[in-house]
């Protein structure tokens, strides 16, 4: 490491020295400082507390070449403390990744420097952060598979805020983490006592801190977070303690190094008041380089297996649940790509990812009750290259929804299979349904969403899941449904099957899942009444196939929506997907579940909500009567 | 407490007599048993486990009054496991509140005894469970009303199962119940060692969740949970532990007295396989009734005040953010209701709800950044009779859906406020802008969803929200925009406002919030250019206003709507709500947040949204040249 002017060239940072340290420290609040001064906005005093803890990190802990980030030695490095990016940022312009120029382009338009870290935008950042209390669980996904999928010896380290303890995911991580004995995850928590709007609730009580990981069975280092030989120490102690995550609690001061703004309430997440004087307080403007040690040759022990997908096969006609033909699904997809993993949240003897689990007990990963992690855990292999399947009760994957919208921000690819769906369940009762799913996983940016309704048809979408980018989502049914396509059927995303057409058509019943089952039905019952209706299967919540509902609306002239499922969000909104665009809209009626259930068998629940096939038949009769289809 | 022929008149428990209490477990068992047997699903091992937990509370401990559920004096039991439903109706029973033949009824149709409990149903159930981890952070909620609101000395006790100490939510409400010293709280964890799939990560190990607890700061008791007089000590010392809530930590065993069932694996959430034998092992049915200790005659301590509200007052054209309108208008509702209180996750500075906390101290409730607890203990308060406003970003509002979602089954009154909304907030970036919360909100049952585009609009409708049933939730904008409305101006839930409106409009603009700023820009820059357009203000996005919307589509034949949202499930899908009834549908055009957003200004943010006003004014030229509309 050396002082020098810009652009020279970097220089080795064995020697560690304490004041060079402490130098870097300086010029990473400098840079913070005016990276939020240049803009206008930002969080300089959150990056100022945590600045010596990164500097020592970057000049003699971390093991990354900024030059190969997808390095597979690489350490990684997650800033679970979000809004301190400015740090972040000022540290990659220290390790040479990026200019000064860059550095100050910093939260405007087009910049790759966004407000908060995502790995949409720059290619270190293993994770988008900016909701606290994401990071640490991630990064418990990325430590399982250093240590148990990939087995290469990178660190995980992770930079959290003390704010951000009070998140209960943080301790869904710290226990999965503790109870995994991750000793290649180290954690480092910035106690600057000063959260948003005020103290913390534990301010410098590290002791506080201290209990509650220690209880957790991490091990724990209480520290002076602005001394830069005893964050040395630390570091080497998380890295050299074994069969345990080590926790850092450094003691820190907000705005550390400037009077104006150090340790006192009502600083956060503005620009300095006077960004100048600030500088000179620090010391000036610095260019510090620091050269980054590099990871180890790694090498990759595993292997990717890859083989020939066998789904399993059924007679047509036969009785099976959605949710048993996932987890066969699954376990077949696993045995084809070695790429496959699954995540269950301690319920995969109702989800059936117990047949993976039995199958490929190496890539299944029990996250207990505890949903967030479950899908963290997901984000966390993701990163790492692998194909995650997160499953649950699709209502408990609401839980979990904060972290599924940050991974549409991190541009991760994960699949979530929710099970249990709708009032299908029958007597389990509301708590258990999910009836809000379609909503939710729609409104995801980039998401795919998909419902299937037999065996044959989840077997194809969970293969083809695998191949997609971002969010996908698809949700099972619990009870048994007949298989009605053929093994050979093929399911594209963003298709749709018609199953029941004729010219004479008065109208379009559009049902996925298990109300397509009651559709059929009822449109078997009005055929008979002479009321020809046609059928579409609309697998695909979204994407829609616009064409064919289209083609239907203008054939037909009336949609009428099926679904177990809340009427706002799910299919008879999807359906509108095919029309805003200001082409003609056809008639609309929804059939969704409007009232609260209660318990019930599955038959009497369909029956009470309106979307078994004799309410279907009758809906239709009324709008016969009425005149209102054609 | 007595054994005798059913029907027969209960006697006083006070001797609590221990083969009289373990008698009355052994009954409880015997009607889970039943109960389960009855219907052919429901989860009698894990009501098993706990039996003697709740005949020790209920014939001792307990003090209820089942024929005033309202009595203020009542402890509150949450029975946060909540499949272990039947064990909950057995005691109902017990009590003399059902009889055995509804008894019998469960999980039924039409019955009150659901799958899991639910006040909508029964009035002794504080709220609704069956998601687990959400019994403890209500209490916390209920308990923080009693002692800082009521002050009343009900205890609120709180069963809960040890798998469900993963979920994160548990450790916001331990850090929560800590922190605020409630000794009121007390919880009974049924450690049965066996979650749904097989062994918890602990088992047997008390240690471990007593370290967690104790690092919480939390009084910890470790019991054998099938002692009754160690029961009985424990209740007693929970209930004089002073300046700390109380966990007992029982052991336990899943199935306990059926040797066909007992602490085995695979044995959960079905039906004894032999009821018959089962219920001779545990010595017969019985029938001992138990007299609850009465509540104490409680003083309310506290006076509700009731006055006139004075919303504040702007001149028309006065620039003011919805968020700080509405930090105002919290604040004038507090004065007026004794009963409002406010509840925020520690960004009450960004929220405005620190001016509700300058002015109404005693009736603000801090949960620093633990927005499931936020939800939590909103949910509470309202069960307690209160009026709450939680409010933090809208984007971390997801967080807590799964507890929003039980809300609804609860029936719960609460009022959930999201700042924040949208790309409109600029440079902070994607992960703290709420751009899916109407499509969530939508998605709740019985929900209502508002988005004020002005400070007047803002503090009526933070008025009426204090007197709608369910769950109301409210979107407020981070920057300042003009007051468009006169202060007199009435906005009606399910209303909207025709803001420009001619015989020639060429379509209809609806927008709401910020994006209906922009509508109005749009609307003048096309009057200049000869393109009449109507402009609708659909604050009331859940209801909406049916007529307006239909009279829009009737006489100008397209509706363009422009939400600072997802295109799916928010404003684009709740017009279709006016709709889906079969009638004449028009064209339809959706504007909305179709890219992830990077950092950027405000203004940048919606130009590259294209919710601007010039991107609205020309979506609507290219529908005029195409010919989309007349």
């Amino acid at each position: 490491m050396t002082s020098s002017a810009p652009n020279s060239s970097a220089q080795d940072s064995s020697a560690r020295d304490s004041h060079e340290l402490a130098a870097l420290g300086q010029q990473l609040r400098v840079d913070s400082v005016r990276a939020a001064a240049a803009v206008g906005s930002g969080h300089p005093t959150s990056s100022m507390s945590a600045a010596d803890l990164m500097a020592v990190l970057l000049g003699g802990h971390l093991r990354y070449d900024f030059d190969r980030p997808d390095h597979p030695g690489n350490d990684r490095f997650i800033l679970s403390k979000g809004h301190a990016s400015p740090l972040l940022y000022a540290a990659y312009k220290a390790a040479g990744a990026v200019t000064d120029d860059e550095l100050l382009t910093f939260r405007k338009e087009g910049s790759r420097l966004q407000g908060h870290p995502t790995p949409r935008a720059l290619p270190w950042v293993e994770v988008a952060t900016g909701s606290l209390g994401q990071g640490l669980p991630v990064a418990v996904g990325m430590a399982l598979s250093g240590k148990r999928l990939e087995q290469i010896p990178y660190r995980v380290w992770v930079m959290c805020g003390d704010s951000e303890l009070a998140e209960g995911s943080i301790w869904e991580a710290a226990e999965h983490a503790g109870y995994e004995r991750l000793d290649n995850l180290t954690a480092v928590v910035d106690v600057n006592r000063l959260g948003q709007r005020g103290p913390t609730r534990h301010g410098w009580n590290l002791k506080a801190y201290a209990d509650r990981f220690k209880a957790f069975d991490w091990h724990v280092i209480e520290i002076d977070g602005h001394d830069v030989d005893a964050i040395d120490h630390a570091y080497q102690e998380a890295a050299s303690t074994a069969g345990q995550p080590t926790v850092i609690l450094a003691r820190t001061r907000k705005g550390k190094g400037v009077a104006a703004v150090e340790d006192q309430e009502g600083k956060h997440g503005k620009p300095l008041p006077d960004a100048d004087e600030a500088i000179q307080e620090l010391g000036g403007v610095r260019d510090v380089r620091v050269q980054v040690r590099k990871p180890a040759a790694a090498r990759i022990m595993h292997t990717i297996r890859s083989g020939h997908l066998e789904l399993p096969r059924h007679d047509v006609g036969e009785e099976i649940a959605t949710r048993d033909a996932y987890g066969q699904a699954l376990t077949a997809l696993g045995s084809a790509r070695g790429d496959v993993v699954a995540v269950d949240g301690e319920v995969g003897d109702s989800t059936r990812t117990e047949y993976f689990a039995e199958a490929h007990p190496e890539r299944y990963f029990e996250c207990y009750i505890a949903e967030q992690q479950l899908v963290a855990t997901a984000v966390g292999l993701a990163a790492r290259g692998w194909v995650p399947y997160a499953t649950t009760f699709a209502a408990f994957l609401t839980r979990a929804y904060d972290f599924v919208r940050m991974a549409a921000i991190s541009g991760s690819g994960i699949n979530l299979v929710g099970s249990h769906a709708g009032v299908a369940i029958g007597e389990d009762g509301p708590s258990q349904m999910g009836l809000e799913d379609l909503a939710l996983f729609r409104a995801v940016h980039g998401s795919t969403v998909l419902y299937p309704c037999d065996a044959h048809q989840t077997g194809r979408l969970i293969a083809q899941m695998a191949e997609l980018d971002g969010v996908r989502y698809l949700r099972t049914t619990r009870g048994a449904t007949p298989v009605i396509y053929g093994p050979g059927e093929e399911f594209p995303i963003g298709g749709s099957k018609v199953l029941r057409s004729s010219d004479a058509d008065r109208l379009t019943l559009v049902a996925a899942g298990v109300t397509l089952h009651e559709a059929l039905s009822a449109a078997e019952l009005l055929e008979r009444e002479g009321i020809p209706v046609r059928v579409i299967d609309l697998y695909s919540v979204k994407p829609v196939d616009r064409r064919t509902l289209r083609e239907a609306a203008e054939q037909t002239g009336c949609l009428v929506t099926v679904e177990d499922h809340r009427e706002e969000g799910g299919l008879g909104d999807a359906v509108l997907d095919a029309f805003t665009d200001g082409a003609p809209v056809p008639r609309l009626v929804r059939l969704a579940v409007r009232t609260m259930p209660g318990s019930a068998s599955p038959e009497e629940q369909l029956r009470a909500a309106g979307i078994d096939a004799q309410s279907i038949a009758a809906a239709v009769r009324l709008l016969v009567e009425e005149a209102v289809v054609r």
